[in-house]
């Protein structure tokens, strides 16, 4: 019989935690890294209230520092896109021979700063439909959905396919009782994760507003749907077909779901870094080199680069 | 000797107050329509500090109702754009054979209201460049500026050249020494003005920030010049025509004068209606009607008209 797949979760907050602490309940066998909340999960573990069903799993492997991590096979990055500069530090250490990095974050670049971290590793993401929050040290709070649609990044940007690496991954995650769905396309998941999270971040944000009254307001309501609109040309010019019924079906969705307040949101208010260039300022460059203007998302971008740099100086 | 043109102050606050008060100590003839400061100017007068010199004016003719004011050679409607329902049962009462509206407001289309409300009477627009404030009933703080720039509007939106009615009140302006201009294209002006306005006034709401801090922001200037440019090409649609330099002025006035904050900042502040459909909404359709699209403008809008809705109902 072979050895379980080894995981090593970077980054144990409301996503990596949540996920981490479901594969280690199915069996898994997983190394946290933590920060912040080392001493205390070292001592006391990782609680999860879930919608799925609250758990507690009292002892866990916990590390303070990525070099008395083993080696993996699996990296799970779960920072904010906003800690990448730390992924040469993080990554090399703690993936074995033929190690694959699973990235699990918003917006665009990701890979590519993961892939030139690990050079030679197979980089795959997961794309991360959940709602939770970490609402104490080692303490995560599930509150809804919790899919994760995995693609491979290639290096060229077109589609991998389905690979070897996502299905197994996948399988492991499928195991823990986690919604799962892979995907041949990453850079057409992204783009339409990013129909979504474009408007519904930064509008949050610079509005101070969740999904609800977003979607309520008339105004509002038509400038989520023309910058979806404009997200899908943007996807065109780089070569993905977004179809005219996504849009609505996203705001049909929104509209639906209790009202949410989006990550980039909670980031604000906790006046952490925004993940702004994963999900504004990398998908406007990239249109832009494909020669689309989006000028609405340029809007979104410039205030939300402005909110951010004053609500981290004072 | 002529009689002096006798004034009606439709609005006394920090602008009608202002003015007001000057063509007043100047001698003139001057009536004040109030509204909550009624009782109070009734009895205490006007306080107003300048930087020209402070000055107070113990007793002025104060009325509380239209209909106990004189007919009067110039009513000045000094009121916000958001009440210019108001002007139909205002103007009539108050304005003598062949007088002539004064609009002192900002945005487009208080002349059109004002026209319909008053037919056969002449609307001269006063645009202003002042920075004052009410800072208790009846007494007005003027910090900066003053100039009153006249224009005369036509039903059919052409230049309508100087003419008499402007220069006489322009005169009357002058010998109160305020600084005067006289212009001979008022849909020019208007246009002019709202490259400022547009995006300092919008901006100022949605970003929660004053001038000095969107001009010395990287992200934030360049979009303060973007929608600049895209007003200057929203006016050129209208038939006017403004050339580069002014928005380089433009920016480099606001660059240099001591951080302000918009008087549609200073509404929503105080959780007062916005002047949105005065200074955005009106523009974006004239443009839209001329063949103009101005997203980075109807952006601004759409968030204006969202947060003036929240602000309001709580």
């Amino acid at each position: 019989m072979q050895q379980p797949r080894r995981y090593a979760i970077l980054g144990t907050g409301a996503l990596g935690g949540f996920y981490g602490a479901r594969l280690c309940r199915a069996g898994g066998d997983v190394h946290f890294l933590l920060h912040s909340d080392f001493a205390h999960v070292r001592r006391h573990g990782l609680v999860v209230d879930s919608k799925d069903g609250d758990f507690v799993l009292p002892s866990v492997h916990a590390y303070g520092d990525v070099r008395d991590m083993p080696r993996c096979d699996v990296a799970v990055v779960a920072l904010k896109a906003t800690h990448n500069h730390l992924l040469p530090s993080l990554l090399p250490p703690v993936l074995a021979d033929g190690g694959v990095v699973l990235l699990m974050q918003n917006g665009l670049g990701g890979e590519e700063e993961a892939a030139r971290a690990a050079p030679g590793h197979a980089v795959v993401a997961g794309l991360c439909f959940l709602c939770s929050t970490k609402v104490g040290p080692g303490h995560i709070r599930h509150t809804d959905y919790g899919t994760v649609r995995f693609a491979e990044s290639t290096l060229d940007g077109t589609a991998a396919g389905i690979t070897e690496s996502m299905r197994s991954i996948g399988q492991d995650f499928a195991e823990a009782g986690i919604d799962v769905d892979v995907l041949a396309d990453l850079v057409l998941a992204r783009w339409q994760k990013l129909v979504w999270n474009i408007p519904m971040s930064g509008l949050s944000v610079v509005l101070n507003a969740d999904t609800r009254a977003l979607m309520t307001d008339t105004h509002a309501r038509a400038l989520v749907e023309d910058i979806m609109r404009e997200v899908v040309a943007g996807a065109r010019a780089c070569g993905r077909a977004i179809d005219d019924g996504f849009v609505q079906k996203m705001l049909a969705m929104t509209l639906a779901m209790a009202p949410y307040r989006a990550s980039m949101k909670v980031d604000f208010d906790d006046h952490r870094p925004m993940e702004v260039e994963a999900i504004h300022g990398n998908p406007l460059r990239a249109a832009e080199q494909a020669g689309a203007r989006m000028p609405l998302v340029a809007t979104l971008y410039r205030q939300l680069k402005f909110l951010d740099a004053r609500n981290r100086t004072g």
